[in-house]
């Protein structure tokens, strides 16, 4: 097991100080950000713009024991008055619905405050590049939390990749099915994901079929060149895709599928990778992520544990507990924010940091995921033509 | 469970007399049909044509205690003798390699003898329908043994569709993976199956890839519309397809996805079907047969098993043993078997067959699946165009 | 995969002529042993004594394609007959109720016809010694049908072990648990399964306990020496157990759990085993035959497919197709048969049998699970005090 | 979901100021503990008497970021000084090696603060019956951290067996097998467990038995009435057990049988329970915590998954996210923290707590937990002989 949630040297580091934008009252993922935040106890919320509600956003703050002069009415004045202070926030994270996310970070950015962003990363490709340059004109650290990069089965599944443990890869299928849109929704979280002006142009592509892609390429290191794409909205009315059936060329020759449904009946997050290579094969699930399958050719399949003996150091770096024990989606989703704090103290301290702790997605990953929706969305409405699906950073 | 095996009114009815093209020593689905006779006890081998090679056809024909005026050096000359005789076979098993079956079947069909025939049907679609034709003609039973529609859970699945249990259908997603193919192989099962000669113009698709299209018909009762599909041959100097990736459409909109794969390491027999409509989705794997997952929208899902209360009529038809004790793929070849000896015994008895024994993969069958498999080569000639894949039936 | 169905030199063997006592219409295992008689095609049905009743019997055995002389009144008659006939049978299976089974025996062994008895061997442990003696006087081949020890993972798990695969045994985890006596049944399996007088002082100890005692013993190659027992019947009214909890001691120290029950809902036939050694851990079950998982100790679960490369022989032998297509309960069954065939065909042609054959349970075997009974039956009537359960053998 | 981790009304209650003896640098469960407390932001950690070592105390506390003056070098200093400070912690998390928790646990208990306790409770009965008085007098809280008992599906489960969807339970199969201690193994997880000094007279069945013994009075409201036993250690010169096999008498009649093990060599934690009751069965395993099988009799096995429809309120209250996102051992945990911080807080706020909050394991629940572990002992002593197990409350 790491060290996570304690510190190397016996002298602990401060807690960063942390804000947060969004994720007010019946905000789901703005609590899983605390949650995620305060697992390893390397951060302290202090200062919010909760909500663009403001009695919301001052309610949801006393909720959070956030001190009433740091319960901001707007992002904008937020990132002005802590920039200000002796003990401003060291680092924002953005947890508003998607079409907000550019705006939001671009004053934090311009202040030189860290960012963790939710993704997608924007709803226009525009918004995206212009993103990845402010951020490295600012030298700030950037995190996406495309959250199950954090499992420490999947870093583990990208080191025996990197490793060459499945030799070049040829084949790889990407899943993510849900079934919570197979009827109209009514509820907050239906509303602004089917809904283009907060969501940007696609529905369940960009929902999850991003994370999707983003597990795909983060495991085996390949990055997406073209797709060829049918979008369907079976639920009747809905301006969105709620299906969405992919074909994948990746870099070097590897061929993908990926599927994204939002109407699979009977699954409820079912986010699945499988990967082939001329020497092995490996097969995860997200909803029993402790596990990951290997299968050398000619060998019989391996069932590899977290915490387990023999892991790599990837995995073992982003492990709490025992294995058997098993860790889950905020364990996951925590893994993301020790790595970014471990950046940003390693800055505050003026050392390099720890190099496990350097595979967090960045603004050039959100920039990739944004490129995929949009020529998801461009090869759809041509009849399923393959589109060019690198980003042009 | 039924009643397979046995007869249900107390008097035995005979045992139909089969003969057997190909299928001589070192063949593997020769004796995978025999077996699949034998099970229920309906079928005695009498005749046989069982290699190219006269000498091995003797030899088989001994070690089958097939007589030696029955041990055939042409199929024709099978066709011809049997006709001529009072005890000629009623039925011919025809599991050459592909390239054969067209001409092996004709004399059967042209002598009035029921025809049993391997998959894929042919290796051209002209072929095939030439084929659909003359079976029209002379009026015989022929079975197409896509042996994976004889396990019962397959059956108790199309049953569920056809009965509404899902709704209309909306998403489909059907695998086969394998990964015996994954390096230059040498053997006789590889040789034929890797050459376009023997196979027809196509690998995998042809080969298993038919196998998934078809499950996922069968149990849909949908009809294949159009394909988008990118196939590789991943192994150098291969020059047929391992690896096929397709997009599906269906008639009345259904949306699905096939892969097919030869390369996929840690698979042996992956066969997979999923099935999406507005009421619910249920999910079979070929490995553990005797299991089928449903979920009714909103519901929890329900894992139904062979012989197990409740199921329908057209599972408990195709099954022999109670629930827990597991039927494989030997049981579920050996339906087809048994539902052909019910459909060709009511014929010899001038009665109607019974209805559940009636659903057994037909020439018409064998006619979609080649058509499946010139437009999937088709498509990928066109970089991926969607093809038109539907038989002129 | 083996040669099972065939023949190794070319010159088929002629098949053995196989007699049967019991299993007239509506009984379930005997149709069960006819169809693993039929799969490898080594054996043709040609006498039996199918029912006590003779309607019954004279009905079965014209369904079964008997000829009417040789459908018998009795299995005395049936033995005396066979005996004098030029084309007698080689080998009969006695698949009576259990109380029937030391009456039917003997006079085949005594007319020095091989026998396949149906388990558990006999009501008492002296009619079980008394077949012993019989059969070791009679010099014949008798093969008990525990036939979960037919599967090929159980032969692969079994010689593991005995290659020291898992080091010395130290704990074993056998269970088998089915449901469908959890309320009163009234049906004819039912009926003499709960009937003291047919089942003998046991329920479902001996019904299903004995397959897993059976199983255990037969992996691990270890003798049962003590159990220490509950038996509870949890049905009001039923006079014999429909449950039992076991302790288990063994030959060496290891140590061990059974239990078996008929009352467990949501289990069909779930017999499961589990070995424990110093150097690694085996778990196998039977819904799910076609795996086995083996873990070294330090390293990672592997799963064992049948078929697949690397097994041992003693796997090899007993499995016909390739892996990924599952074999299942028939085979299994059908597995032994075969092995007996090979015992009897070798004898017939003055060899030896090969070895690997020859792990079909024993006579001596049956009395072993007939003493396990009787102890099990007397610990529990003892509260629970550790009784001796090694035959006398 | 719940509003774990917020609060109903619109303004958050305080923080509880916590405090923690044991725990230091280098201990397993202090952290696990400190992790389950900062989940759901109910606790500050302020306080500590970490380690008997007195420097590896202070160095303990700076990292957790307790101040100086609140490292205190023993528990009765702490106790008393913290009972002197008008910010002096509401509670006290005992974490120490067994033997230490009654001396840790008295002086809180004296000084009226509430305790947390991690299990099992004592080392001997009379201890536990002591603390049992001492927190029945103080009238404070007391929470037993057997924290299986705060998964989700494990409060389904016993809300289920409540309101008798199960019926009368007969069956119960409860096992907990590890394979850490499969030899020799020299760390500090190690040493202290198997040294019968600081562990009590129980090895296996103390560490982990207790666990699946708890969880199983906890599912089925059934309080254990005898034990046979037989305690096992396979590892040459280790003085304590390292696998015990168990028969179990309930009240009311219903069986069970219990396996806890250290030396099942390819089990990690795996913690598994069985019910089987006159209408339905349900099983759950650890290690995928996030479901749940039932079986209602003649019905189908229905997977129930954490916070999907339909589930009890007991199950709602203890979940986080939505279904199909993982939670796990720390969340269970952290469950147990969050309702501890409920039944503290409702009585600081002068009001009833919520009842679903009330269903942590109890002081008397570790009483319980001791007098199995001395009825195990003694029973194994005793060659199986059955032993009373019921504590005297």
């Amino acid at each position: 097991m790491s060290e996570i949630g304690g510190s190397a040297g016996g002298v602990a580091a401060r807690r960063l100080r942390l804000g947060m934008v969004g994720g007010g009252q019946g905000a789901f993922i703005g609590a899983v950000h605390r949650i995620a935040a305060r697992i390893d106890d390397r951060y302290e919320l202090v200062a919010g713009a909760l909500s663009s509600d403001p009695a919301r956003a001052k309610a949801s703050a006393a909720e959070l024991h956030i001190a009433p002069d740091r319960a901001y009415g707007s992002f904008a004045e937020m990132a002005e008055k802590e920039k200000a202070r002796d003990d401003g926030i060291d680092v924002v994270a953005v947890v508003t619905p998607n079409h907000v996310h550019h705006a939001a970070c671009v004053p934090f950015i311009n202040a030189g405050i860290h960012v963790i962003c939710d993704k997608p990363l924007t709803t226009t490709l525009a918004d995206a590049l212009d993103l990845v340059e402010r951020v490295k004109k600012a030298g700030i650290v950037f995190g996406l939390t495309h959250n199950y990069t954090g499992y420490p089965m999947v870093r583990q599944a990208r080191a025996m990749v990197a490793a060459g443990e499945l030799g070049k890869i040829r084949v790889v299928q990407a899943e993510y099915a849900q079934d919570w849109l197979a009827t109209q929704v009514d509820n907050k979280q239906a509303e602004w994901r089917t809904d283009p002006a907060r969501s940007g142009p696609a529905g369940c592509v960009g929902d999850i079929g991003t994370h999707a892609l983003n597990l795909a390429s983060y495991v085996t290191g390949l990055e997406l060149e073209a797709v060829s794409t049918e979008l369907t909205s079976f639920v009747e009315g809905r301006p969105l895709d709620d299906n969405a059936n992919m074909l994948l060329r990746f870099d070097g020759g590897a061929r993908g599928m990926l599927w994204s449904s939002q109407v699979a009946v009977g699954n409820e997050n079912n986010l699945r990778l499988r990967v082939y290579g001329e020497k092995g094969g490996l097969a995860w699930a997200q909803e029993h992520p402790n596990q990951l399958t290997f299968t050398a050719f000619g060998g019989k399949p391996q069932t590899l544990s977290r915490s387990s003996g023999e892991l790599t150091d990837a995995a073992t770096h982003a492990s709490r507990i025992p294995a058997g024990h098993p860790e889950g989606y905020l364990e996951g989703f925590a893994v993301l924010y020790n790595d970014i704090a471990e950046q940003i103290t390693a800055r505050l301290e003026g050392r390099d940091p720890d190099p496990l702790a350097c595979q967090v997605p960045t603004v050039e990953d959100g920039a990739r995921g944004v490129k995929f929706i949009e020529a998801a969305v461009t090869s759809s409405q041509q009849n399923g033509a393959w589109v060019e699906a690198k980003a042009p950073l």
